[in-house]
């Protein structure tokens, strides 16, 4: 329903006040509210914009080196589902001043029916997806990069440079590595495939360290794939970092960093990087957006005595 | 700036890619996305609606009964600033399927200019203000019951009973509490009286343990006020506990249920009431809705170790 009609349904669901009796029936809205969400850093503008989720059913193989009944006590815990792990995805369009940057680009609605909301959020956040100058991308996994193309084949970002790792590149592009990957990996070289290969010759490759925008600096965070990528976002003496799947859910993987999650295509490098991460982030104190943490995806990371705990920023309705 | 002008802007910005180099710059937002979100109990819909918030300075009577240095301290611990507090305030409208109650009603903008947000939210929900049936109200301080009259006076939800405890109405309209008060607390008898003298006869008073709304059940919870009132909401077999000021921020003072916040009239009663309504709601496991937590204002608390901690739900995209 648009919001249009909801006002309309809801007018003429008013009545006259008569004493102590109320009888109006106002339609329920029946779906969320738009998933946006804005912060400073420094002077930069963020915008996260949930793309859905995606409820996938707990399996003994989701935690590779975990007893499925430990991963069910941590979810319990956290008060979700025991049953059911909530992956959400949200992406960030960050406003340098001088560019609009779209960091990863969500299922684009090919994934799951409860994903795919990034472009109908982006349009609430008043945003249009032909200003976006940048899609700059962390890894090649489908959840982060199918967006960047519409269904239809054509690009949702029409007038956006497309900047990824090379390291990422230089494997997903790999017709050797396509072609010793297990079955299970097929889907995702294919959708590498069809994003990439039409503007290959367009698509700007960037280096370990490299700053691929302004303020935006790689910090190379390899393990979950073999190029994965999150950033440093600095403005104003103040930072950003930009966690992309250095973790997945915080109630799973900020608790528990030794646990291996089925994504992890390097388990050993990633528990690695992750005890890294999580150190510098908490002993800084630095803010971390994470896109797989809930939305809005951003708050800091706490020491609880040996172990690490997400601690979400306090919603700011006042910028 | 409207989203009209926003998706215009962005989109005269927009320029054509030209290989490597964008130059768009579209305008920052500058102001926070509508705060809206909604969840189902049972068959009811319940939309959370932030009003803003006050951001109050520290001084050492904030909490009267703790050393200024330990509220630093927790308020460190939360990541929040050291030196202010953040007092959000989040109004609740449940559809019931037959009735649209809205369950407190902010501070009108009459409290800061960082408040007053209840209107806009409310509009970007779809609801319209003449929809509502029932303004119930869990206490008489002014920034639950000041947004019941626009500043002109007129009342904003035109066609709304209005519906409170019994307890509070004897206690705030009585002109001998009145001359007794203290100067600071003339502001708030005053409010009571602007909002209520002019529609005296038409206010619905309810009794300790009624049900002012169908599903929704009175839970004295006395002390922050002398008739300050929780509710039970119940539908489908599905609970929320609407917690009003049982404690104000989590932060504080579910982690520190002893604490007593200078804005509580029997302190005493205050914490005997929270400490009984943190062993429920942690014991049962149940939702519960604090009307000061960070939006979306929602979530559960957990006992660790001999204390408590409030865990916000996940935010759900889909419903």
């Amino acid at each position: 329903m648009t919001r249009r009609a909801a006002l309309a349904a809801a007018t003429a669901a008013a009545v006259p006040m008569s004493a102590g009796v109320a009888s109006a029936a106002a339609p329920a809205a029946g779906r969320q509210a738009p998933g946006v969400y804005r912060y400073k850093i420094g002077s930069y503008e963020v915008t996260a914009l949930t793309d859905g989720l995606v409820r996938r059913p707990l399996d003994a193989g989701f935690v590779r080196n975990a007893p499925i009944e430990k991963v069910r006590e941590a979810l319990s815990d956290a008060f979700l589902p025991p049953d059911k792990v909530p992956l959400s995805f949200t992406t960030l369009v960050v406003n340098t001043g001088g560019r609009l940057v779209l960091i990863d680009a969500g299922t684009g609605g090919m994934l799951a029916p409860t994903a795919g909301q990034l472009y109908e959020n982006m349009a609430a956040a008043g945003i249009d997806p032909r200003a976006i100058d940048m899609v700059l991308v962390s890894h090649f996994h489908p959840d982060h990069i199918a967006g960047i193309r519409l269904k239809d084949g054509t690009l949702a970002f029409p007038n956006a440079e497309v900047v990824v790792p090379e390291a990422e590149w230089a494997f997903w592009m790999d017709e050797g590595q396509m072609s010793r990957a297990p079955q299970g990996m097929q889907a995702a070289f294919k959708m590498v495939r069809r994003v990439f290969e039409p503007m290959a010759k367009d698509v700007r490759r960037f280096e370990r360290e490299a700053e691929p925008a302004p303020g935006i600096v790689a910090i190379p965070a390899y393990g979950h794939t073999p190029g994965h990528t999150a950033f440093r976002l600095t403005s104003e003496g103040e930072q950003l970092i930009v966690w992309s799947d250095t973790t997945n859910h915080p109630a799973l993987f900020v608790r528990n960093p030794g646990w291996h999650a089925v994504f992890d295509m390097e388990p050993e490098q990633a528990e690695a990087t992750r005890r890294h991460m999580l150190d510098m982030v908490a002993t800084d104190r630095l803010w971390v957006a994470g896109y797989h943490f809930p939305f809005p995806a951003i708050g800091h990371v706490a020491r609880t005595g040996s172990d690490f705990a997400f601690v979400p920023a306090m919603w700011n309705p006042v910028l």
